[in-house]
């Protein structure tokens, strides 16, 4: 194997497929990165046994070949060469090690064989579409800040895809929860994605995943089977096993009764709940939210530290009502609105609080509410 | 106790008395800030005991009075009050405890007593002078990268300050070293100086004295006991501590007759030892230099991972010389040259190097070798 390649090319390849790589792994050549170099181009794959990556990329062979090294080694050595260097990439083929080469800096990196490498398996994926980079940032960017991180409630570790029926009939939807709040956000079908299974995508997948989401014109074919999930680019295929588990009837956990309508800045709310929670200690940040008449008075008792409130004019027309929530909870919601109002949907104290983002129908959240 | 403050003031005085303010601390007071407000204004002092710093801010004050109250939590609701505001400060007569008012945010805090916090005793200076920022910028700046961390050599955890001799006269020194490598800046002697005690100050104070000298214009006031140093600007008094302990006769660890003499250009030095470090392992970061005429091979033999060598041009006219250096040493020397070239002095393989800054006589460092 043999070939050149631009220092920035090599660096972008190496550095998306190499954060896959896991620091600490007790199988070695998870720590590598597959090269083969074709004459199409050179490609770099790297995996963790559940969620594979593979950057494709142009490079001058003039020798095919494939081999394994250490992904960490490989992207720093990348990184440091200076800007606009021609890497030239080869095996030495008296002793297996890589050679890496530029101007006047030459590195020799011990190998792993290619036969080693695990490849993950090709699937009979039952739906294929394509959907725009930025539809998918939307979905996921949206619903991830709701995943659960309790290891025991596996099938809450991830973003739950599929699709479903709305108001506005059948939408492709992603939706997370870890019981104490919940993220529901929808975007139109797209074609050839009706028959898709629902899918469980985990946690790591969803932040992979966002790094080939940021070109706003980019296409992303989307593959989907019972067991794994595919997202490609023209340069980089993202495959990864989904959560094996039943994500759990989320619709019971959405209130469609609560009739008490609150609207609010959502960037001056989300500003007075910080403040006012700076004197909670760090377990129980509940924040009180005091209603009446067009008028909001967040509160916070810490019964050691101190106390602190502070007054928001708001939208609010029915009777008045206390009820109190985790403060980072609704600071988390109210930072994904992107219209300049939140509305909430309050029922009693006890009940959970449904919040939009102005009248758009697209994005619900829940948060349960907490004793104060 | 009542007073005004603009936020922006509040915030940079307590987040500067706060700095020294440890996390966790045994001694709960010790976590609180004293306010102190006089009709010339109020002074915010914050200690670990070792270290004492009082900003002093202007305000509105109506009513002095002094309290204590916890350093962070102040520092965050200040920094979490929107620009602009003017924060009204006061103390509860009824419950002790303080009140912060800024807009429709209102909060209250629990205080400590004040006649319970520690404040460092006065000393009695031997010796005052000035100095500029710059100055002690660069004396402090260029020599605490070699700060020993080792708490068993307590002695080597700051900075020796004293006065010394040199090539050009009597100067203001500060020397730093880990056993490994040595750093021994330079600075002429101000006036009022010359009768000072040699003193080492504590690397956290180095730290803390760092964020006085940002201003280029700035006057320091330094004094200097035996067991005290003080640095004030009119608005910041940093006191500490200085260790009680003898700094070893460093005069001996600096080669005088090294000859072998390289000259290379300090950052592309610096790169290309970093570039190669890369295949080491981590705990054995040795980088071989090979010298031949104006020739420099830096390498490193890692047998696991792999080998990686550079080339540099050099000024180099002696016999041939191979040495090794630890790589995180060499960089960190490297970094502090601020001409175009450094300059090396070798003896043999086995011995110290030296490292100045072009012909500036003012900066000299010391590095031990390893053996490769």
């Amino acid at each position: 194997m043999k070939f050149s390649i631009e220092r920035a090319d090599l660096v972008k390849a190496v550095a998306q497929a190499g954060s896959v790589v896991e620091r600490r792994h007790t199988i070695p050549i998870l720590a590598n990165v597959q090269i083969e170099a074709t004459p199409e181009g050179v490609s770099f794959r790297a995996t963790d046994l559940d969620t594979e990556v593979v950057d494709k990329t142009a490079a001058h062979v003039e020798r095919p070949g494939a081999t394994t090294v250490s992904a960490q080694m490989l992207n720093e050595i990348a990184r440091k060469l200076p800007d606009g260097a021609l890497v030239t990439i080869a095996v030495d083929s008296a002793n297996d090690r890589l050679t890496v080469q530029a101007g006047r800096s030459n590195f020799t990196l011990a190998t792993l064989p290619t036969e080693d490498f695990p490849v993950m398996a090709n699937a009979e994926y039952s739906a294929n579409f394509a959907a725009a980079a930025p539809v998918l940032r939307r979905l996921f960017d949206k619903s991830k800040f709701a995943i659960s991180n309790e290891e025991t409630r596996y099938y809450l570790n991830g973003v739950y895809m599929h699709v479903a029926d709305s108001e506005d009939g059948r939408v492709l939807r992603c939706v997370a929860t870890d019981g104490h709040r919940l993220a529901r956000i929808d975007a139109p079908l797209p074609d050839g994605a009706a028959d898709m299974p629902g899918v469980i995508v985990p946690k790591k997948t969803v932040a992979e995943l966002r790094k080939l989401l940021d070109d706003d014109e980019a296409q992303i074919a989307v593959s989907v089977s019972e067991t794994k999930v595919r997202f490609a680019t023209p340069a980089i295929t993202l495959t990864s096993k989904v959560i094996d588990g039943t994500f759990p009837d989320y619709t019971r956990v959405i209130p469609m009764g609560n009739s008490r309508k609150m609207e609010v800045d959502a960037k001056d709310f989300a500003r007075a709940v910080d403040r006012v929670a700076t004197v909670s200690s760090e377990r129980s940040r509940a924040v009180k939210l005091a209603l009446d008449m067009d008028r909001l008075v967040l509160s916070v008792n810490a019964p050691d530290a101190g106390t602190a409130d502070e007054e928001l004019a708001v939208a609010y027309g029915d009777d008045a009502l206390e009820i109190g929530f985790n403060a980072k909870y609704l600071q988390e919601i109210a930072a994904q609105v992107d219209r300049e109002n939140a509305v909430f949907m309050f029922n009693g104290s006890g009940d959970a609080a449904l919040i939009r983002e102005g009248s758009d129908p697209s994005a619900v959240y829940v948060v349960m509410p907490m004793r104060v």
